[in-house]
């Protein structure tokens, strides 16, 4: 026989799974001593059991209940429905709490004869006013009556004594009459097990289903059921009830912190129609209650090692605990209670270190609106996260205007339908950027999060003309101009300028990060391309470059031209000549990082993207262009059009560029290894490591390769140096994982492109996938969208097969990971549990890489 | 020490890779006891090692040369250069015959004094004119001087008496001098090195390298070098040369084939300038060397059980022999000579089929040109042989208009930049398609290649004007209505007309196929969308359909308005009324084709390609759809952009359109139950396979799955009938076969679709790819086209992994191949290899995929 039904008594806090979140700490506390009312828990198991069942309590599990029922009458001397009438409260506890989920019906036991037994025993007012109270929950929660039903006809009765109450409680009865065809159930046990029903039907209604989705919890838990003697916290000022956490949760700081009511039953501080009070006043109006406050939440934390967020009722000067549980916190919060109870003694550095949620600190690394201002202002919309942050500013919907309008001075934000690289620019001036099409995964976002910049993307509630001159949001039009504020942490458009503030980074946030750096095993570097970034990512501790992408280093207007000349280019000896331009260029940009990363590694991937990317699209540039270079606006277009892929993804880029036009790539090692002895003529040693890009088969690396060093001798040679280097490349091709064992002869390191490995390997274009990602995750086609978490089962196997058969060639081989999931926890733990030497992710990820890093490393 | 030397007694037939395939056939003819000059081979190892040893002759192989050498001056009792001067041919012989390599040099041994003892020995006007040609042809392939410069000089004399012939030998070492700065080498021995090094040389000369290059030959083998006793067919009326074949290469026919000219060298048969005579006129002018030269050719062909290719000398009545090969065949020959043979008790079946190249026999199941009247007509330019098969007709650049013009009785070719799938009705109607644009897989060519229909793609000669209204090559103007002539087999494109005729095909290809199906275990089907397809399938023996493909239905001028209005529909009441009016077709399509088919299985699947192929692209067509739809023209170009994706490939297709439309799925399945249950009222059983596209995650096939059983079932259910049928899925996605073990949890049933899986394993758009192919083909990234063969390395391993895994969760799992590679030899080998059931290829493969089935199983 399964067993569904626990007495307090014999759980503990282990046994969350069958008990609920609820139960297992009620449990708990029983079994430490603490004080709290008698009663059982139904079990997890016994809900999914009444869903087998078809949905009904099969005799064995009522059995069960009723066995336990009857210890709980025996243990209090009260009958369910009896003479001696016991109540009890009735209250769902998943394993995760749910807030979709039926929660709580308080004074189950009461009917037209128990509560005049109650009214004699106690106080007729209170009993009434309990009875009253039962009605209207059980009606709301088991019955589905709405509650303004009931709320009408309390409000019309100014006075609450008893006569007005026993008005109430016959007229609430006739309220269920009329709306269920049936009276209210005058049989407790009847009233208890309708109660049970309604929380295990809870768990599959809409409110919870779409929680756990958004959650990712899974349907197959169910929730359990608590029964428990009540407790009054309404019957005087020696009576309360309310709620607290051993520490603060938005701070962290040390002390109790909370707020309760007086004469109050628990749904009396959740009304919020009587303004709680904060638990220090408690000491005034109940001193000892206080004490043995005090003492209690000290004994739970002691206990748990963990700030605990705590229910409690007074009962005629008693104190009692209906729940306790982990308290939930800010990241702020998280931080300092981990480094605070190390300090204490109470955890040690690898609890703490586990304790705080990665993905939790991105708030702190970013500027933010204050939840004060936020609600002052007006939501306009509402889009995906794209990049967290916060940033205010003037609509602009042209990334030159934006560049004009920011060094006039003026704060822009850049909206878009979606951008493409030639906008860069505009990004890296604006404050924010805003988007109505995209994914999380798409050019924006993808940009906005390496440079640490807020940006609200696939925003669909904003529609902007095809002639990028305004949006329309609603029915209300913006212009150039107009003000707007976004919250890329929750991907809300706000109606003019809400003031932001920077991170600052406490010591606690420092103290944590250095025990994290003491225990993780993989290095953590970062996506930089730019000086710039380059210097955030070392202001966040980044340990190298990981991915230095040559090609953003074009888009500048200066050089942007010299590009287009290059691509435009019929000749080789016309290619050349651009390219010639182009080489200080370069030679600079990579100076310039050499030096400031010193002697930190740095992976400079050449040329990717296909060539069509740097051209221009309007006929204002293109006739701009076919000037400069002095040929028919048509040939231009002509040209244009030819290098136009049917799908640019899978077409001529990366090292195919590097095959078919050589001088490219001739250039870009040209540029860099006259940087390296421009610094070693400074003293410098720099050894630099240089990726190949989308290699599938191995000669196409070893024909890069060879060019690579051939074009790095000539250099050397000629300034008279010497110079240490590395040639590696992305794997980022599906071919490239299932014949690492071939390419590994070639390269001299791996690092996983991700990004377009997902692409390949699960056949989605992230550009397009939005139209039909939406039902994907409402069909659960996955548990987490593959852009942002690397999908272990399938990318991940090509993962594992590429590390495994690249090592068993050359088994110290350096491997890495560049891709966007870089910087993602989950996937921190899978690059880890494979055997990746280094994640490298966005500058402003850098701490959250490193806080997973050392997660992984001690689980 | 390594054996560098052999003497032709020393050889055999199997020592090809080391004598080089000439070497190993004289050393063979030498062991049978056939008449063959003496000599020996200096083996391909010699070469490999001149190569090693910076192109010298190093001082072990030169001794083994010398001893050799002086072994051959023992046996004919002569000396090179000396007193009784032995005159030897020096002649290549790698180990795949190479046009493009260096050939023959006779005679040599020559110098000023022994042409002198060679005119008293024999006849002064042979001796010298040998030791002319001798000069010739050293100063031609040794030294690079051009002919012409002796032809010149030549021709001056017109009477070849000795006088003038001593004079022209005077005047060729003049031209020596001049040209080299060193005299004619005197000494006969530096004579022979240096043939010897201009061989090994040839190896690596430029039309070498190209020649190995376009037929995968790899470039580490090496040439032979064969040193053998001069025979002389110069000498008089009683001698002569000739070649042969032991059966009629171009027919298969029985009896010996070839042709020789009497008192000639072998050079002047190569220069046409004497016509020669047929081999049966020997028997009058030669009687008993035509009697031995029978005898010899039964002899040869008994030993080597084949046809042989046969070079032969006659020496004052004496026949000699200097080459024998397997010779080549036309595919009509391979297959009678193999099939008579097995008849005649030579060979038995098994050899037979092996000895059928099935590439070849393509050319036998398409209409052809005749190899003369290609001859008359005028080539214009060359593009890809994309499909195989002749077609004459006149040029018309719209897929309507070729409708039109055919069903007014016009033969029309369609040229297009390149097609898309709206192109369809146009290609059916047609006798063949050129394109501009594209490659071996481009639309163009594959629909095609399904349609047995002439193709040549990617024809860069042919610039087809932007509106489609004529087409350039070189100067020349074609407008509609010009007529051209197709060679699909050949990539050719003729001026004008050419009479094409049918294939037929012959008993004895009956006879091959029979014993074929015998041998193999693989089953063949075709991929045929239609009854016209189906139907040339069945012809060609299909055993099934293994892919049809459901959105071609759609294509049809009545059914497309009905699908562009369903595509458009915004609300899905719409889109079902759309939808309603394209079942019936449908169920049409599908009645026909089980009716067809019978008994034998038809794998169907499921709407795959994404909706915008099927909206229209010029302001034309979208304003016809806007009047039928009543909707402003600016609305439809919204939605078709809308529609329009990045990277289509990798976008809203495939099971993703199931998932976001699933009454588009319910429609076809409907359809195909229907289809089914009419059938059954006829009294036949019907058991449907229906596939599910681009599957990649498991939840999106049991999705699938689930709707088409409910859906089905409901058919079913209302029609009063039972039907048995599967649900499986394409193997496309490299996530699908990466995680083959999950999805044959679902899958009936697995067909691998190499074209996208090849595409995303690579990260190559075939569309795209054209770009940059070329480059990888010259640098050698690849050996093999991977959209013309599997890509065993890569793509292969990739399922091999879903194979494996897949039959490891279902042990008799049915798993086949439907790509384009299922087609092709090397491909249906690897299939065969791994356990696949069945191939199924287009409709006019299915004789080779058999064959090389059969190969296969027999290998």
């Amino acid at each position: 026989m399964v067993k569904f039904v626990y007495a307090f008594e014999e759980g503990n806090k282990e046994m969350k799974s069958e008990l609920g979140g609820k139960g297992a700490g009620l449990a708990e506390m029983k079994k430490i001593g603490l004080p709290v009312p008698d009663g059982f828990t139904i079990s997890t198991k016994a809900c999914m059991n009444y869903y087998e069942n078809n949905k009904k309590i099969s005799e064995d599990m009522k059995e069960q209940i009723e066995s336990y029922l009857s210890d709980l009458e025996t243990k209090t001397g009260k009958t369910l429905g009896g003479k001696n009438p016991l109540l009890v409260s009735v209250r769902s506890g998943a394993v995760i709490s749910m807030p979709g989920m039926m929660d709580t019906i308080l004074n189950l036991g009461l009917n037209d004869e128990t509560v005049e037994i109650l009214a004699e025993n106690s106080d007729p007012v209170f009993a009434f006013d309990a009875y009253r109270r039962l009605i209207q929950m059980f009606a709301d929660v088991v019955l589905g009556i709405e509650k303004y039903k009931f709320d009408k006809i309390y409000q019309r009765f100014k006075e609450k004594n008893v006569v007005n109450l026993r008005k109430i409680v016959e007229e609430f009865k006739g309220v269920v009459l009329k709306e269920t065809r049936s009276p209210f159930p005058q049989d407790a046990k009847e009233q208890m097990y309708q109660a049970i029903n309604a929380v295990f039907e809870s768990w599959n209604n809409h409110r919870a289903i779409v929680y756990r989705k958004i959650n990712q919890i899974p349907d197959d838990l169910g929730t359990a059921v608590n029964i428990q003697e009540m407790v009054f916290g309404n019957t005087g000022e020696r009576s309360g009830t309310g709620v607290a956490f051993t520490r603060n949760p938005s701070t962290g700081e040390n002390g109790v912190y909370g707020e309760y009511l007086l004469n109050a039953q628990g749904e009396d501080v959740v009304a919020g129609i009587r303004t709680p009070k904060h638990i220090s006043t408690l000491e005034e109006s109940l001193p000892e209650v206080f004490k043995q406050f005090i003492d209690v939440t000290d004994v739970l934390e002691a206990h748990y090692k963990d700030m605990q967020d705590i229910e409690f009722t007074i009962e005629n000067g008693k104190l009692f605990l209906l729940q306790t549980r982990t308290g939930k916190r800010t990241a702020q919060a998280a931080i300092r209670i981990a480094v605070d109870m190390v300090k204490e003694g109470v955890i040690d550095k690898t609890t703490a270190i586990m304790r705080v949620e990665p993905n939790q600190i991105h708030q702190l690394l970013h500027p933010t609106f204050s939840e004060e201002s936020k609600g002052k202002a007006k939501a306009l919309a509402e889009g995906l996260p794209a990049s967290p942050g916060a940033a205010s500013g003037k609509i602009y919907f042209d990334a030159n205007r934006v560049k004009e309008a920011v060094l006039s001075g003026e704060k822009a934000i850049l909206v878009r339908t979606e951008t493409s690289p030639e906008d860069i620019e505009g990004m890296i001036h604006a404050e924010g950027i805003l988007t109505s099409r995209g994914g999380m995964t798409s050019h924006a976002a993808v940009v906005a999060r390496g440079m640490g910049k807020c940006c609200i993307a696939g925003c669909h509630d904003v529609v902007v003309s095809s002639d990028h001159t305004q949006m329309i949001i609603d029915d209300r039009t913006f212009v150039e101009g107009d003000e707007i504020s976004l919250d890329g942490t929750a991907g809300i458009v706000y109606d003019g300028i809400i003031e932001t503030a920077d991170a600052s980074l406490s010591e606690e946030f420092n103290t944590l990060m250095a025990w994290a750096d003491e225990k993780r095993i993989l290095r953590v570097r970062a996506n930089a391309d730019t000086v710039h970034d380059a210097s955030i990512a070392l202001k966040f501790g980044a340990e190298g470059i990981g991915l230095c992408r040559t090609e953003h280093m074009f888009f500048d207007p200066s050089r942007i031209m010299d590009m287009r000349r290059m691509i435009l280019a019929e000749y080789k000896e016309d290619r050349l000549k651009a390219l010639d331009k182009l080489m200080p260029y370069q030679q600079k940009d990579f100076y310039g990082l050499f030096k400031l990363m010193k002697n930190l590694p740095i992976t400079i991937r050449l040329l990717d993207p296909p060539l069509h990317e740097f051209l221009p699209h309007t006929d204002e540039e293109i006739s701009v262009l076919a000037d400069m270079v002095k040929k028919p606006m048509g040939a231009i277009k002509e040209r244009i059009k030819n290098l136009e892929e049917v799908n640019p993804m899978l077409g001529h880029r990366g090292c195919r560029l590097g095959i078919t036009y050589p001088e490219i790539y001739e250039m870009q090692v040209k540029a860099i290894f006259n940087a390296v002895c421009d610094l070693q003529d400074e003293g410098m040693t720099i050894e630099p490591e240089i990726m190949i890009p989308l290699v599938g088969f191995t000669k196409e690396l070893s024909l890069m390769k060879t060019l690579v060093i051939e074009t790095a001798h000539k250099v050397l040679e000629e300034r008279n140096h010497t110079c240490t280097f590395t040639v590696g490349t992305m794997i980022e091709v599906p071919r490239a994982a299932l014949t690492a064992d071939e390419i590994a002869k070639e390269a001299e390191f791996f690092s996983f492109g991700t990004n377009d490995l997902t692409q390949m390997t699960l056949g989605f274009s992230r550009d397009d996938s939005s139209k039909f990602i939406h039902e994907y995750v409402n069909h659960k086609v996955f548990d987490v969208d593959p852009f942002e978490s690397v999908d272990q089962t399938g990318v991940g196997r090509l993962m594992e097969i590429a590390v495994n058969s690249g090592r068993s060639f050359k088994a110290d081989m350096k491997m890495g990971i560049c891709g966007e999931h870089g910087g993602e926890p989950n996937s921190i733990h899978f690059c880890h549990k494979i055997g990746l030497n280094y994640v490298s992710c966005s500058p402003y990820r850098i701490p959250i890489a490193k806080l997973a890093a050392a997660q992984a490393a001690l689980k």
